[in-house]
């Protein structure tokens, strides 16, 4: 195992290169003759981010739905995608053709055009999704003021669970099990909610490298603290963790992979942002608050307990 | 081994997607807004592309050297690149300061800008680079007329002499052994003249798949017959190949790794091409001309070969 952690490994590139931009946002912002163009990169691996359980269908299609959260997050349509794979040689036909066709209904689900691609040899699936789209603004994770309202746009809980369910063959009820699994393999994004309302939101980001990675990097970027008084889960993922001697904070705070948008509103904002959220079915869930200080924490009437950045982080 | 090709697989994915322009020009090209972009993605895979000799400095210059041997083949300035990154866990702080040194380097050299990436744990070292530029037109892989006259940018056959060099130990002399390892691990590119020529050019394509591949895939789209009258490559490469019980014209159009650039001219803009190749000390060589009919022959005094597409193919 290498000693370097992500951070670290980050920090080498954006030293060397000389941009503090490397790895900052959810997406990369830059002009090109008079357009100021939107462009994000997620690669998919299969050693690292495809379950055994998953299909290459699904896998395809989460491989873009990485990106079109990211997009979504920042209140930006995404518009064409290209698309790099690299296939073992062992691989066959009706793999190649579940991979395809899951990008290709992935183009009708979410709106985009995949404009080109290539493929290469390699020693397992990796697929590299380049996805672009044009903004005069964004949504940033920096931007939360003091007063704003911290929302998420759904309940997490439920990926980490699932994987711990698949992985782990953890015990859990039928019903709760189904709804756990499918986060899992067909992971759900909000992406009319978020590209009709981002201009209410002060700062916002994707969830998906785990909610206290994003509460902690959107608290950072902003400059402010992050007060949360309730967590964003519903009862039956608390009972999963009992049964199976988990911490349930753990499955909800740091498990990854969930594409549920967080974005702050300010106080003015609060009441239309949840008329229009009630209006189009997403579930928003008030969180907690924006102030002055640094950090993230969890205030309950007793006591205050600091919500660390223990989300997922490649080289761990 | 899969039973299917690189065409074969490229096929399903033409056909799934529904689009016939996965994989079929050197770089993407569409409009954001009012700009047309020029995009293109590359992927460097450490089991097929990095030779055992080469560092990762060097590996991660080539990573983005493909993609900008992309751009210069169709006349188009690279303006900024993405970087995404896979390292395998047990990587050391020094090889990933090698990586992040070439790219820095490579910025220099190019004349690019990064401006963002992200780094993911795999099996192996994966480098994809994503590049963007902008371009009215680009010089096309179709378009060669009648009478045209073919050029290369310059000789063929270091290449894969210095791989067969590196990796199978064959016999050659010194000062041979160096320029052909150098082209392996230092390909150099025409940056310059093509930037400044390719408006001259009816149809162009960056030969890094291999001469062979080039020039059937530039005859193909151009619905013309390509007649190969001399092979761009020097003595040096013959004896190499007579040594070694080699067959030179293998080493000379189905090496691949080679950045130089095919392109055809009208009769008329011979002379200015010439004369502007001189003066920027382009090594530019008349290799044949464009006819009427399907193909890629090789013409000598006594016969005509035809010239199949042999040159570098994943998955083979």
């Amino acid at each position: 195992m290498t000693k370097l952690d992500e951070h670290a490994i980050i920090a080498i590139f954006q030293k060397k290169i000389g941009n503090k931009k490397f790895v900052s946002e959810d997406v990369e912002l830059f002009n090109i003759g008079n357009t100021n163009i939107v462009a994000k990169v997620d690669t998919l691996v299969q050693s690292s981010d495809i379950p055994p359980q998953m299909s290459l269908k699904d896998a395809a299609r989460k491989s873009t739905l990485a990106c079109v959260s990211d997009f979504v997050s920042k209140g930006v349509r995404p518009e064409f995608a290209i698309i790099s794979i690299n296939l073992p040689v062992h691989i066959s036909k009706f793999q190649i053709c579940q991979i395809a066709a899951g990008l290709a209904s992935a183009e009708k689900e979410f709106g985009f055009k995949i404009i080109g691609g290539d493929t290469n040899s390699g020693k397992e699936i990796v697929i590299h999704v380049c996805m672009f789209g044009k903004a005069k603004k964004i949504s940033k994770r920096g931007g939360a003021k003091n007063g704003d309202v911290i929302f998420a746009t759904g309940n997490f809980g439920y990926t980490s669970s699932g994987l711990e369910i698949l992985m782990k063959k953890r015990r859990s009820k039928k019903s709760f099990a189904k709804k756990a699994i499918n986060a899992v393999l067909k992971p759900k994004i909000r992406q009319s909610f978020c590209q009709k309302n981002f201009q209410m939101f002060s700062s916002s980001m994707d969830s998906s490298d785990g909610l206290s990675t994003t509460l902690n990097e959107m608290s950072s970027q902003s400059k402010k603290k992050f007060v949360i008084t309730k967590l964003p889960a519903k009862k039956e993922v608390y009972e999963f963790a009992k049964t199976n001697k988990i911490d349930a904070k753990r499955l909800i705070l740091d498990g990854g992979e969930e594409y549920e948008v967080i974005f702050t509103v300010s106080k003015s904002n609060k009441d239309k942002i949840i008329k229009n959220a009630k209006k189009s079915k997403t579930p928003i869930l008030e969180i907690g608050h924006v102030t002055n200080g640094r950090g993230v924490f969890f205030h309950t009437d007793e006591k205050q307990i600091k919500i660390k950045d223990l989300g997922w982080k490649h080289f761990r």
